[in-house]
């Protein structure tokens, strides 16, 4: 409530990572309807723009959570709200999160599902150029916009080539980073957000980016 | 929405084959009411003439499919709409799936649900002509209409002879063509689906369909 | 809907026989409402006289299938509809599935269920005469009426003679009859209804209902 | 309904007892709604008291229980029944079903609960006396009142004397007889009732109350 | 009903322990709904202010009590009710319930879920101090405010030394302390919560606590 004049996603399911494949496959369901958003945005005056909702693709709850998904986004759309879905392979059944096939199938599943956008992992394969593979979940996804998943904290000048990268080479939408700016101090975070803005927005390189974050 | 002229067959539920049968059975459940799906159609304009949905039989969760389709025939009938169910024998239980007389208990299964159309494998036994074998399961489904699942794509020609055997030997009440459209190129199929129609609906030879694909 | 005249029973339940009792214990869930039925009723001008609905007693679904079974006989007798529940003990649990006593017990359970009708197997036991163990589940069913599976296909003569048997010596209400009918030419299946009529309706002998079957 | 002066105590779950412990955990669901229960006493005019509910505390199942039994106090409170609930704990985590701690949690849990009365199991320890160790649940119920479950049929001066240290000495509100009154002949079993009735209602020792069994 | 005055907070959940983790993760479903605890609020006239719940962080039911206490967090504050979570890690995945970052991580889901109060335990860590270590759970908690379950019975010195750790260095919004006054006599009790509340309200120092409580 402190900074109402910020857009906001809702994000609608969550879970822990204390429960390891290995003991069990991920499952994370619903928390609030789309009606309560509703009318948790009008009572709230918070600008809500839209709703997210992640899919473990892959896991044997997978028929739970696509079927929530499918849900959230008619519902939502119903609303004028725009959706994102974590579209993330996960379970015993996968053995390589990153494999770029797999990832084009989560984007393309999401496309399916009627999603805006769909987050998804980076793709990594030994040999290969992550830039270009990922081209392929960008065709895959069609009209659904992809963005990528920042992952764990790197050095700023690799976090902001490879962010360049998936928007200006391969493709993506936009991004969703997180932990690169959260885990800074207010600062840095202020720098990075300026910095991630010029390559996301006004098509900087990411030299000139580095130079945003570095002041 | 680009193609607002196109008959529809909502597809209600699926599911990725990210887990296979040996480690959980499978299962795929209902994404959207039809009440949902009437919604659509009048706010979308677009022409859905019908809705389709899984079973697989045999399936350690066979019976919540089961009665989802129940309520989805019962449901778009009163809607007005066509149903398609797909019926396939999958689970730890099943040896072999393309057995025929497993498919013609799946056509009659399909047949109790009370569905127009269903959608199955076409029968192989060693020793026996499908053409022949799949009759058992036309007979067993008595009113409801039986369409062959494409399967992977095979070699033009062969692909069209046992279309024609399909439909005009076993006596099949038309197709459901997929991968053997959607994996060539647009002007291929094109000429796919122009010779797919000269067979199910002009009664084409296997060979006539051919010189229409070969244009 | 080729028959209207024809007095109906809508089974509620029902299930493949693919997944044995060794891979996991049976269940078979409720595929239609009891209003859905009396819509149904009146908007097909069917003759829909009752409804049916199969419980596995000690299958470790148990619970789900005698909450189901609950309520459609309580709905079913609001509605003004007869009740039948197949009551088959079945599961890892049921080492005899033909045991006297479990099938009596299985009749009591169908009497506190408040069901008008049990269908049951047959009793078995190396050394009894099934017409005499019988008469311990009717005793069981008190005010409710009990009538036995038809089991699988057996000589006319054998298969009229035990009907006779459950119905004039154990006490049972009627038959349930499927296979011994279905499993005959239209000729045969017709000479077979008339000879269980004979036996069920008319006080018939053995003897006198296969002379009616035999033309 | 052939005895509509009677009062009644609608029990609202039930299970067989094919599926052991050994074999899998017991779960009992709810097979009618409070409201169905009012509009039956309504409708039949019979006088319905009370509803009755099992849990099986320490069953993995038991979160499922616990707030169907929750639901059903409060629900019944509200249309002015009395409420009995069973406690028995039971399942792969109880070692000894009768040792007197674990029944006094029972009682507790049961007026956590909220209910009228609670039926538990009488409590059993070498070298101790029931009647003695059965204090500590009828302290832990609090203002719930404890009855105990009759048990398998034992010797009628046993029984009785048994009855009487349950509500004389332990200070239970009642008894709960069940097979000790029906494996018993129809005159045999009203005496019984008699006797009964004598030790609970009027202070009757056990030797009275034989010699009331004695006629 | 005997202490009208007395300000209620009503646990909405709850189950027995003799499940162990060792045989299954923990799971405890909501008995009653936000709107018949606001109808027995208005029907008994207990002055009922808030709502709590447990979620077992890391059992493999996790995602069923997040969702409920998601909801609760939502529709309390809809009816004006406080509301405390207790945040528990427990389940085959956590090997260390008082491990310092674990119960942070628990205290930061409690804000995430947007309730007044989190209930933790107190951290313990070889070579630390509780209650330095403690703080990083009242910081991840953000405008959450922080309590400790009471924990089993200590000597009354350390008991209230802890407390006033816990409040006034770590930062603890107030305690939730029950067996250390249950399990006392009556004079005793009431001591203890008079030493309790200096400890909590008027900044007494655990030595003049122990005064109090010495009376």
């Amino acid at each position: 409530m402190s900074y109402p004049g910020v857009p906001y996603l809702v994000k609608l399911n969550s879970k822990s990572h204390l429960v390891k494949t290995a003991q069990d496959d991920p499952v994370s369901l619903q928390w609030f309807e789309l009606d309560q958003v509703m009318d948790f945005k009008e009572n709230s005056g918070l600008n809500i723009l839209g709703v997210g909702y992640t899919v473990y693709l892959g896991s044997e709850y997978e028929t739970d959570m696509l079927l929530q998904a499918a849900q959230i986004v008619y519902n939502a759309h119903l609303n004028g709200l725009v959706t994102v879905l974590w579209m993330y392979p996960r379970g015993k059944a996968v053995k390589e999160e990153k494999d770029p096939h797999l990832i084009a199938g989560a984007a393309g599943t999401a496309a399916c599902l009627g999603t805006d956008f769909a987050k998804v992992n980076y793709p990594k394969k030994e040999g290969a150029e992550s830039k270009e593979i990922f081209k392929e979940a960008i065709l895959a996804a069609g009209r659904t916009k992809v963005v990528c998943a920042g992952g764990s904290s790197e050095t700023v000048p690799a976090f902001l080539q490879q962010l360049h990268d998936q928007i200006h080479v391969s493709g993506a939408a936009g991004n969703a980073t997180g932990r690169n700016i959260h885990q800074k101090s207010l600062s840095e975070a202020i720098r990075m957000c300026n910095a991630v803005y010029a390559i996301t927005m006004e098509d900087a390189s990411a030299e000139e980016a580095l130079k945003i974050y570095n002041g």
